[in-house]
């Protein structure tokens, strides 16, 4: 009888591990909770109104449509029999020979759990057009506000940390304001808009050289966006966020606060603690020996955000895509060589580099020991992004977008889409008097 | 002072009034409870995962940013004080010299609202996507069946009524089933769909010359649709439809119910009833003078699918985006050419013809005399819905999706979004022992 591999997660992990099982004696059934697989490198352009989701998701049934010995489930894994060697679904019961987990990570709050739903973060596609619906209904409110006070709390955005996605968070929201939506108000200017990148440490890109934190801060500020650093934010609500800088308090009012601060693995970690004795990382990470598996089970294999891998340094390895598609091809070519008898030498991540853009026309990148920044690290920024969409009619739609964007200053998906009506709060009416572009607009009572 | 024209919805006919003053002497407000104009015609393109949302929808404020003379305001009308001429917002007033209601029309469950959730409709962005979801849920939820006569239920569509979305709708869905998701399923065969076009009256598009509905129906069982004529729906739940047919009773096992039976004119025509004393007529749109204003309040014209207008022949003006659109323009010339103390000839409406597409290649269409059906009729519809778009990069990114669609038959958008995880109910357990393609999948507790 085949062997069963059994995939939890389509991200670039567990795609990759499917796909380089393609050739192997082997029936694979790859589960997710959805049914695409998503380029989350580009999720701030969706988030921004760039891109449409389907231009960076794909079903993964069509990616893999071809791979016949591979079954797609739509399912969400709530637990791991590992004594019976069973993955359990809500709702059902897979079994399995060999397991990889690659279920990835979601947002953390750091215990502040409440803080939530004032500052969504961008794991999904369904995050990305919430911030989206907020970037948006904050112009509308403004345009609407009743005094200036609060029309300057609206046109107020923070996003908080100064991560690659922060930095690229707070790039395309000064684009937005300052270019994409120039001319479409007439009671507000979207000039008067501050973008405020909140980073507690004493730089953005802490993980890039420090040179480049000093190019991405420079780029940053020539968009309009501050920087602020060293500030440790202490509140948020819906009103705006507290910083604190040593003994000072600062309070912002920011009635759109977004959140890139942290990430917490998937409480798949937390099952395979229990289960397996699995040791856990400070962030819920699995830690895996050198050939990825869990301690003890050599059947079980733990990619992508969710494992800890230990560099040569002592490190753990960074939680992006890179790592988690070299993983995934290392489990798969694995399983593949192990069940002809064969092995491989232990898991080595080869370091292609480390990228992040900065709005139109800007990038920093670290590519070995190169160290590249502004116009001529944006075309590889590009050439990179659109190499690794999985799906090549993405690659043009991604493609022509971004040029026509380039080339208009337009954003094509700037839609407010939900089920319930907007609703401004009471405290927003009408003004008596609208103070327009040309002064002459008549009485609104 | 400058006179100030209100325009309530920003659809065909209010977009069009709003552009058509555009060299006059006036301010101009255009509220809209949605901040994007919708090019309805395509609609179910989305639903059936071809086009993205921001293919076939464009902000408002950029489409009229450069009219300088035009305001727009995210609002959600309740009432109309014609007294005092001003406009209710939920949450605030506008006052107005000059109305136009283009308001647009909802959906119509005759009465029973009850169905709505069994049987969703196509109105906005948001039904769109989710039938989209519901459609590839249903596939979703065959291939983890308990037993064949459940994936039976799930894998069988039925579209109720035979209109031009009806026909659009189900022969799409056609497309998705036998060619999209083809090779996407182990355990089910996606051939074995069935879609069921239910319609009461004898023929399909009965609008349409009868050779027409005659084509379109030998079109729609080419693709695979059974085509029920004559048949009434007297219930609709969650497990499928009753169809009555004089005294017999039948019941269609059907997961998953499409609405486009009925249309509804929007809550402002009982408005307008009630404070000014308009006529409606049966499916409450205001019956309104040859110069589309309400009788009395010469003021306040009402355009597009709340207006009914009479023909010479009695009948009234059909719902659809033409005539919507030649309404909102003679309204703009009409007050432009008022405030200069001239005057317009009553409104007549100029018939453009009749389309209506059946999957790929092939469509039916009525232009004055002539009868088209077929692949002749197709590219006429292309070309006739790229060129109405609003926005010229929605043309290109829709024309690039329809050529990339019609060479690879694939679809773009097949993405389940949603905010809460998917659950299958209980009934839907993993079977014990899967029968898939190669019949060797091993053993799933």
């Amino acid at each position: 009888m085949k062997k069963h591999v059994v995939i939890i997660g389509g991200g670039f992990g567990g795609l990759q591990a499917a796909t380089h099982l393609k050739y192997a004696n082997v029936d694979i059934t790859l589960i997710d909770r959805r049914n695409h697989h998503l380029f989350q490198p580009l999720l701030y352009q969706v988030a921004t109104g760039a891109l449409s989701p389907a231009d960076i998701a794909t079903p993964l049934r069509s990616l893999l449509k071809h791979q016949k010995n591979v079954r797609v489930l739509l399912g969400d894994v709530i637990d791991i029999d590992v004594q019976n060697k069973r993955v359990i679904l809500r709702d059902g019961k897979v079994g399995y020979d060999q397991l990889i987990v690659a279920a990835g990570a979601g947002s953390s709050y750091f215990g502040k759990d409440q803080w939530e739903k004032f500052a969504p973060s961008l794991k999904s596609i369904e995050d990305a057009t919430e911030i989206r619906r907020r970037m948006l209904y904050a112009f509308e409110a403004a345009e609407r506000a009743a005094d200036s006070e609060a029309a300057r709390a609206w046109l107020t955005f923070a996003v908080i940390a100064g991560g690659p996605t922060g930095v690229e968070l707070a790039g395309a929201l000064a684009e937005v304001a300052y270019d994409a939506m120039k001319h479409d108000f007439r009671n507000i200017n979207p000039a008067n808009t501050r973008i405020i990148l909140v980073q507690s440490r004493d730089r953005v890109l802490p993980t890039f050289d420090p040179k480049l934190s000093e190019r991405a801060t420079a780029a940053l500020e020539r968009l309009g966006v501050e920087v602020r650093t060293g500030g440790r934010v202490t509140n948020v609500d819906g009103t705006g966020i507290t910083l604190s800088m040593g003994d000072e308090q600062e309070f912002i009012p920011a009635r759109t606060v977004l959140w890139t601060a942290g990430v917490a693995a998937s409480p798949l970690g937390k099952v395979l603690h229990e289960a397996a004795g699995a040791e856990l990382d400070n962030g819920g990470r699995v830690i895996v020996q050198s050939d990825l598996s869990v301690p003890g089970y050599p059947d079980i294999f733990v990619i992508g955000d969710l494992a800890h891998v230990k560099q040569a340094s002592g490190e753990a390895l960074p939680g992006v895509a890179q790592v988690a598609i070299q993983e995934g091809r290392y489990v798969g070519n694995l399983i593949a060589r192990r069940l002809r008898g064969r092995d491989l030498p232990p898991f080595r991540y080869h370091d292609r580099g480390n990228m992040a853009t900065i709005g139109r026309g800007a990038a920093v990148a670290e590519i070995g020991r190169l160290r590249l920044s502004g116009w001529l690290a944006w075309p590889i920024w590009l050439v990179i992004h659109l190499m690794y969409q999985a799906d090549v009619e993405n690659r043009v739609l991604v493609l022509i977008q971004w040029l026509w964007n380039y080339v208009t200053r337009k954003r094509s998906a700037l839609l407010i889409t939900e089920r319930q009506q907007p609703h401004f709060s009471q405290q927003i009416s009408i003004p008596a008097k609208l103070a327009t572009d040309t002064g002459t607009f008549p009485r609104v009572r």
